[in-house]
């Protein structure tokens, strides 16, 4: 069993014995010492099972005594354990889905708005005066030439950092396999072009992150959603009944933090997956721009780690773990590598050399690390808060995920709430939040919503959250006189 | 008669007469003065003339004497009057001519090959450092939550100043008109996805730029040539024709200084041609990106300044006028622009902040007129030096363009010289060019190649176009023993 797999075992099992009461409040934990010994596990597996409970708001340390179990408060709504969701449909369907989602995101982007409904963490997480002054570093002292030398695959300084932290992970890339995209967004988009064709059909997750629809859409391909559990992500058993039954093109999953469940999936999950697409020789596309934001102790492994086929075409960015708004991201795209270069050059032609040499400056003189152990804090604790404040306010028949990464909350709430009349009543009290809708082309999902907690500095959203839960309920009791 | 034909006009008249022997060596100029009361026009007209011929080679300044004809080399080049090109299939043709391109410009980057096939200028013509102390400026101030606020239209500060670029040249923008994009080469790949559905004709010049081609390949769109003059561009009438014969989804043209030909459409059939598209309810995607690298005396207006219905889909870059690798263009595409937010929306999200930041610090300060000065007179003088070598050392037979703008030259070489083998023999001489075949869905133009001519200050540059001219001639011979 993997390190990862050991200290969320310890997590849950205690998370179990709290809500099963077996564990009450102001109990002390067995010291980090006392469970080492019981279970044979190290003192850092205990630590990290410990600080994830005490991210999630269940456990507290008091100093030079030890962890105790909190006083919960008295929840309504309550984890979410298995989809509780309309099933798919087993027939493809023509992806139509942008209006809406344009309609949403767009009222979204007004400053004076909470953003529960962003796709962003708050830009204050993010080391921006560094990368402003390594972006003038570099750019002063580029070879003018180098600006038009190094087009379609990217800045040979900003590559050769990415293949050492591919390296890290213990994937090797072949030489030319790096395209340095425009964000991951445009790797993502021109992988599903380079390994489909008008009309084809792409299994996608549900819900599923609504860019991959909008993508579909724009390439006029169609969208099968296979089952995903809000814990352990897309079901390889439902995937392999899925594929005896229809030509799949392509998938499209995003392995580590799902947007929007958050789900993790485990390591033979991905290893299940990645040998089914093999034997299908279906392309797997794998959005994984999430990983880096863990809240446990590694980084969780991507499905390309496991892959020997060149089947999978694994896609990240800078955008949601260091550098917003600089657009840059890339594709390691396996066997398929060469088309997406041609496809890069045919489309944008090449990513902007001050974004990328900002990156690499950065990359070079260390302290990416460093960024990464603070964001990761501020997001777990940001989203244990956050989660916390759901489960107290929320109605009763309330889920909520519980993501163990990324800074999204999934909320299923009860049958008489729609989350698209939730998002226009919020939105007038001055809330974006992402309606279930937009994460699925037949507009399934409509009593789920999707949270932001990525924004700890801003006092607004702790009170967002209880309003909207106020919102929620008056809906209810609307619905159900 | 504008101002631009009249200077122009004056110019042809005394280039023909310098030809036929009329204006012989030696011979003086009329001064400023009589040329001005002679024929009722003004000092500047004049001596913009003369500036043009000046730049051409055919005439030189004796201080404190006036203008005399310069003693011409014997030239076995001729310049190429009208297109003598095969003419253009009439049928709509699948385009797959991307792997071409891909091969014969991908052997164009190594910094040790002359860039003769290579599609930008050189890059020491450009204020990059200014550039780059604009950005780190520009970084430093930015308040954190812009990087993600300003996402698919662009930064405010770049679009304030686009706008007011419009309005110089008398050109009216709708409130939310523009989209900034990562390069004009986004832009229009964007507008023609905007307009147009897989299996779709569209309209492009014969020889059209082969990025064009590439979209339209990448789009699954077929392409249909209309005849274009290498001096007045596409032939609105024929354009008439072939609307009348087909339904035709859209128009990707270059009004201005057309990439390869370097055809300036005149003012007159740029209205004709709007007014034509107009009646027939199709949209033109306008690629004016060397607009501003006119060697006369203003910017040629856009196809776009005569439009009223918002038809006309304008694309622009600063990449071949200020800020190479930047990637940097924008569309301002009429009625379409809706349409345009959503498809950058659902394909790269937004464009990289550092770029767009520094071209809008840079644009306000001010410094871009100037600079824009010395960049055409530059790439003009250039042009005529390298120009007056193709007529001098190319074989008999050889028909070269004039363009008044931009950097590129192209060749028609006799019969016998397949331009695909002269670029292969070429490229082992470690010079490059872009062979005609690149130009054409049926990979016409077999006898034809596009110059690079605005490396102004790199020394290899003449020989290799002598050096070029020799392998032709060569090429020649063997193929007519």
């Amino acid at each position: 069993m993997s390190a990862t797999t050991l200290f969320e075992s310890l997590a849950e099992e205690l998370e179990e014995r709290i809500h099963s009461g077996a564990l009450s409040a102001g109990d002390r934990l067995p010291s980090v010492r006392q469970a080492c010994l019981a279970r044979g596990i190290s003192p850092s597996t205990v630590f990290q099972a410990y600080y994830l409970l005490e991210a999630r708001g269940l456990i507290e340390a008091r100093p030079r005594s030890g962890y105790y179990v909190r006083k919960l408060r008295r929840a309504r709504a309550a984890p979410l354990a298995a989809a509780l969701q309309a099933p798919a449909p087993a027939a493809a369907t023509e992806v139509v889905i942008s209006e809406l989602i344009f309609d949403v995101l767009g009222s979204t982007r007004d400053a004076e708005v909470v953003p529960l409904g962003s796709a962003f963490a708050a830009a204050e997480l993010f080391p921006l005066a560094q990368l402003a002054r390594c972006g003038a570093r570099a750019m002063r002292q580029l070879p003018p030439r180098q600006l038009t030398a190094e087009l379609t695959s990217g800045n040979a300084r900003l590559l050769q950092a990415l293949r050492r932290r591919y390296g890290q992970h213990d994937i090797a890339l072949a030489p030319q396999e790096l395209v340095i995209c425009n964000g991951a967004m445009e790797a993502l988009g021109l992988c599903l072009q380079a390994v489909t064709r008008p009309g084809d059909v792409v299994a996608v997750e549900g819900p599923t992150f609504y860019a991959a629809l909008q993508a579909l859409e724009r390439l006029h391909l169609r969208a099968v959603e296979v089952p995903t559990d809000p814990r352990l992500g897309v079901d390889p058993d439902a995937l392999a009944e899925l594929l005896a039954r229809q030509p799949i093109a392509a998938c499209w999953f995003m392995p580590n933090f799902q947007n929007p469940l958050g789900a993790l999936m485990p390591v033979a999950r991905k290893k299940a997956l990645v040998a089914l697409l093999a034997r299908h020789g279906v392309p797997l596309i794998e959005d994984d721009v999430y990983a880096e934001l863990y809240h446990g102790i590694q980084r969780p492994r991507p499905a390309k780690a496991f892959d020997q086929e060149g089947g999978v075409l694994h896609c990240s960015s800078f955008s949601k773990c260091l550098a917003p708004g600089y657009r840059v991201g890339w594709a390691a795209a396996g066997r398929f590598a060469p088309q997406l270069q041609r496809l890069k050059m045919m489309s944008s032609l090449a990513t902007a050399v001050p974004s990328q040499l900002a990156l690499a400056e950065y990359l070079e003189q260390g302290g990416y690390e460093r960024h990464l152990r603070s964001l990761r804090q501020a997001l777990a604790a940001s989203m244990a808060r956050a989660r916390a404040l759901v489960l107290r306010h929320f109605p009763a028949g309330t889920r909520v995920s519980q993501p163990d990464g990324g800074y999204f909350l999934w909320l299923q709430l009860p049958a008489e709430v729609d989350t698209l009349a939730l998002h226009r009543e919020a939105l007038e009290a001055g809330i974006s939040t992402a309606p279930g809708q937009l994460f699925s082309a037949d507009r399934r999902f409509r009593q789920a919503l999707r949270l932001n907690v990525g924004h700890p500095d801003d006092a607004r959203v702790e009170p967002a959250i209880a309003k909207l839960a106020q919102m929620a309920a008056q809906i209810q009791r609307r619905a159900s006189p």
